[in-house]
């Protein structure tokens, strides 16, 4: 089990950590501001000047899409792209410089492993190019999507057509311009157990009936221009084609993809850890009360020892998960990833929640990252399936294991 | 020890209840939705429309200024006027439409106490009639204010005037176009201890050298038109007599005035947590998963239970250190206010928390006031004394019953 | 709601505290370690002396029965009696010696409401004089009985006699050879609902059939000569008159018996905490370790604050809980007995265990009364129904709040 | 760094796992049982049946001194040997029929390290042969031996001989009758900084002036035959060259006894946890209340869930440190060390308290191992440096990666 920093990561990881702390983290203040400047929703003129000028550098030093390098090329495995993401998760740019931001990764796994050759050449083309972005559509306001049996949106086949009816929201980047096809998690009139009876559908951004309803807020955040959009979808059109693997095969695309994807979450939620962490030591030394550094007064000592504990421990369980999943059994992998979507984010949030403290006033405000990283960890102990739902999971495979005829309701 | 509620409380709180209930509380979404048009420091016509309504409508029921009911009127005390400031926590206006918010009651206490008759003419007749408001100028950003001894700005005399230099920030309230008045915590040349080093004076709002920076952000929100203003004050001039009390009395002045108000903070915050809770099992009743409403999943009894015993716990402290307010000896009565600001705004937390989780995304969102809360309460532990200042008073004066002859640092 | 110490009561407490740290507390070491010289399950000659020394003391200053007292005498109510529980939870004696010890409190209420007049004149009275003591029998090996509906005993009629077969267990105080009188918990053939088809009987020890099985250990301590005793009923008969109510009737009686009992118990878990804060204190302030107190290193400090605040905001839910008792609507109560059942028990052993740490090595060992409290106080998580099926009920009161025709199951 | 089972341990692992779980676990009860009966401080002869018994058995199949085997066999390494300390974790006996059992393993590397030629003829040959017992002894009474350089038994020189005077206590395994040999920590007379003036001294049992003043108990148990002696030195007379490396050397001797000791300690704490998680899954399942195993009821999911997170996280944890301290940078590995010495105890206390509450009354009681289980864990927290102590390492480690000229206190 080796969980380590191979030989062949060392220098990928040491040019990603160097491109990110000299050329990437500096941007990333001046990127955000741009957004309030003029639309929205719209990439001011800078801000594509500095993103696509990252990703041509990261392009000419071969570092880009490490998702497609550990299918297809010289073969990153999941547990050495982990230590990428880690160092991904500290800046608020990299991963898209990289290629590698979520939804995107996701996307371009199902259309890599399920997609036609057709889609292949439209989507998944462009999208490895960084030219176009996607968003994937689950989660709905109705419903409670934790039991993603709930999911409603119907999918009811016309002729050549699936008609598609109903709302989601939660689509994260579908307020980008540049994004330009959707994942659509429906309910396909099928016959059989809750979890045969949906399906993944490709919907272009473009197609009529498609109507953006608002931009969701997290904490009073709109995140544009990326954005988490809620839409309504009235009598939208798409080809029978469209409809990935078949009716009904919605959950087993749904497992394949959030795997990795949730490892990425996790991994980048542990670079903050670090980051916040960071930031806690250097603030407890450099500031004085009662006459001797923050660090040396009540339980400092105890928050900087626990908050390391922490995320040595989420870390080594991330790496662990990642090593099941590259073991190639996704359902013995299964709780694990379940167990570091619960772990991963709580113990970010925790430190940053510390580090937040230990800034005192400064610690809520514009003139540190922490309120915006902390913001963006508690959203995801609902993202991908809120904890109750992962520790659920996680205690059904452990009674299993005693299970004697019993059922496990 | 009486902590219930009064025979003649009584009908005061349920007036008060009645009128956040049916009047108050169904325009915060309106009010604050005007933040967004126009120039956000100004009250836009309907926001004066709304609150000068709303205020007239309470002084016309004789809501109004309970503060100054329990020193001169038919005389509430503090627990009685703890259980009114829960009811007041539940709406974002509630509690200036009585007259009773932060941190006017506050400063309005320092005037009434230690204020000379022309103080009380200028100031504190209009801030009664709600016609003015104020600010409290204490924490700076070179320093760490937990350890009020740090406090810098300077003051010095020249001749009738004192002349102050030095920053301050987190000036709650002071972007309000109303706010005519601070009350600034400044270093005065004084020999002494370290807790007769500071004074507190008064100055003008329209003083000149007094320069706004910008507004301080909580979690990315600039809270206008209140806000939180950051300040530089560059040879600011004010008449000798404007210096309260006279120069090292500053923290005997400090100490009376934020008992009282972190008790109706923490009783808001009870107040807070109350609501979470009702969203939460209103939605934890309302809404099904896996075949059962949400309720009966997983820990979510639990969560339930653990936050009732939580908010009871917590309210009952609050109530006490009201009543040991009221004995009158406010030095015993310190390290209750200590133990209330730690417990209160942490267990307001956690039931939101816990509230939001229950909502999924949409308790991130705008659909519901949990996020809103949470950052507000976020503030609440640091504001007035970070908990761990806090925990170290109330550890002080535990260990103090059993020293003989050792000195506590 | 007055929940202080009243007039009446303060020379009460004061003496009953006087006696138990004078008189009573000094004396526990000895009793104890006397056990372990011959018969365990008898009282030795020392302990018989010590303990009726002391009642006879107790009695002669009319510091006895404070249970008879609030009910017929001078009338003390709950809340008054709560503080001198709290004082009586700080000695190992101190309970009995005031004839206040469960659970002979308990049985001496059942017998006091529900008893007829032969049972008042041949248990109650000696009961009350302190001459014989007795047991409660509710608990069975076989069944969880966190959930009492379980309870199986069985409870068969034949003529004039109940027929009583099966076991129990954890029958405290029936290891005593002054025990004489059993309250057992059996399921009679009720017809009904499945909280009527139990009953509350009375079997004196002595009677056929009654097998002792084995003494159950708490953490290997049998806490002999009381005992907690693992019996085996093969057809006990008693007379059907012995039946409490009438058959089905024993969960109402139950119900009675245990909420004064409760908040006893918690009373008692608040006093030992509270000695457990008293010791922490005065190791942290007497012990040196990197050159200065342990008081003074790394979160000492967080802790004394920390304890000191869970022990206030438990102590007042107790008492909060005392007063809704005393307010006669035992229903009302509930909610509130299951709230302190959980909250006082689980601070109790935080600030043990917290004290045992602060002791280092001598804290798990025989030179504190520590780890002897912390066992003691852990069986109270599950005496009188486990924290589980309390915070049951406080979530079920909660929700009922709200319903609105949903069942809750 | 690979963490996982190797090839050559997994034939090693599979036969301990099975002897124990076949041969030596079934004996533990009987053993332990054995105790009461006849001199607590002798082994019966079927005690010592049982013992030597499967001690050749193991030696028969070579499952003896692993210990040994990494060092100059065929190399298991700190990683690999965790594994098999994990399983030993499970029973009583298991640990010393591998002969694996502290604090002989680690008296033992230190003969072999530090040892003469005729100590490690005359003690560590019938150690490794598992003929006679050590005990090492450190901790004293009057001191906080948490800051090591407070140890004070007096060590002083007279002729040939030191001559040592002092108390020492929780001297475990020292009331075994073949414990034939002490480990001391002493002072000696030495020049230099705080950590230069203590040493380590061989002492034969046998030697005049050792006199045993009691047994320590642990939450009221002696754990006779092998006891933690409280002994006090007068004039205890042992020749120069018994002084390991030389005056002024303990600590370095210490540190490098105590890393492979804690993190056998701590692996054996996991073997704990994962046993208690076990018993209480199982108890969950078979157990029914409110008309369902306890396992479907209230958190109890989400307690399996949490408890299985903790342990994946706390194993991991120890095998990085084991595989950092077989890295041979052992300063390096100390802030690991550390971090396990708080985690794993910690984690096996909460898993063992919430299987002992699953089980209800049972879970406390002598029916199952869990609260013998639990008060050895407790000690653990204190053993080898209470939680307090290694925190404060990491903190210090953490923050000195920060450090620019300041001090750390």
């Amino acid at each position: 089990m080796e969980l380590g920093i191979t030989e062949r990561l060392r220098p990928i990881l040491s040019a990603v950590k160097g491109m990110i702390e000299t050329e990437i983290a500096p941007l990333d203040a001046e990127f955000l501001a741009e957004v309030d400047r003029g639309d929205r929703w719209q990439f001011t003129k800078r801000q594509t000047e500095i993103l696509e000028g990252l990703k041509l550098k990261a392009k000419a030093a071969e570092l880009w899409n490490f998702w497609d390098t550990f299918r297809d090329g010289p073969q990153l495995n999941t547990v050495e792209y982990a230590y990428l993401a880690e160092e991904m998760g500290k800046s608020h740019l990299a991963a898209e410089v990289f290629n590698c931001n979520a939804p995107d990764t996701g996307n371009m796994e199902v259309f890599a492993r399920y997609g036609t050759e057709l889609m292949k050449e439209r989507w998944l083309k462009p999208l490895m190019a960084g030219e176009i972005r996607s968003a994937y559509l689950m989660t709905e306001p109705q419903v409670a999507s934790s039991d993603a049996t709930n999911i409603a949106m119907s999918c009811v086949r016309d002729g050549d057509h699936y008609v598609l009816n109903g709302e989601k929201w939660w689509a994260t980047g579908a307020g980008d311009p540049r994004c330009a096809v959707y994942i659509v998690m429906v309910r396909t009139p099928t016959e059989g157990g809750k979890h045969q009876q949906h399906g993944m559908i490709v919907v272009p951004a473009d197609t009529a009936g498609i109507e953006k309803l608002r931009p969701m807020e997290v904490f009073g955040h709109d995140d544009a221009p990326h954005g988490h959009m809620h839409f309504r979808f009235t009598d939208v059109r798409v080809p029978v084609e469209n409809l990935l693997l078949g009716e009904g095969r919605g959950f087993e695309i749904a497992q394949g993809r959030l795997g990795p994807g949730r490892i990425h979450h996790c991994m980048r939620a542990i670079g903050q850890a670090e980051k916040a962490l960071e930031l806690l030591c250097q603030r407890a030394q450099s500031r004085d009360a009662f006459g001797k550094p923050l660090a040396h007064l009540g339980e400092n000592f105890d928050i900087i020892a626990k908050s390391r504990m922490q995320i040595e421990q989420a870390r080594l369980l991330c790496l662990k998960a990642a090593w099941m999943m590259d073991q190639g059994d996704a359902k013995a992998a299964a709780p694990w990833i379940s167990q570091i979507k619960v772990v991963a984010p709580q113990i970010a949030l925790e430190v940053t929640d510390h580090a937040i403290q230990m800034f005192g006033a400064a610690g809520v405000s514009q003139d540190t990252p922490l309120a915006r990283q902390w913001t963006h960890l508690r959203t995801l102990r609902l993202a991908d399936g809120p904890d109750a739902v992962h520790r659920r999971q996680v205690a059904r495979a452990e009674l299993s294991k005693y299970q004697t005829g019993q059922k496990s309701s």
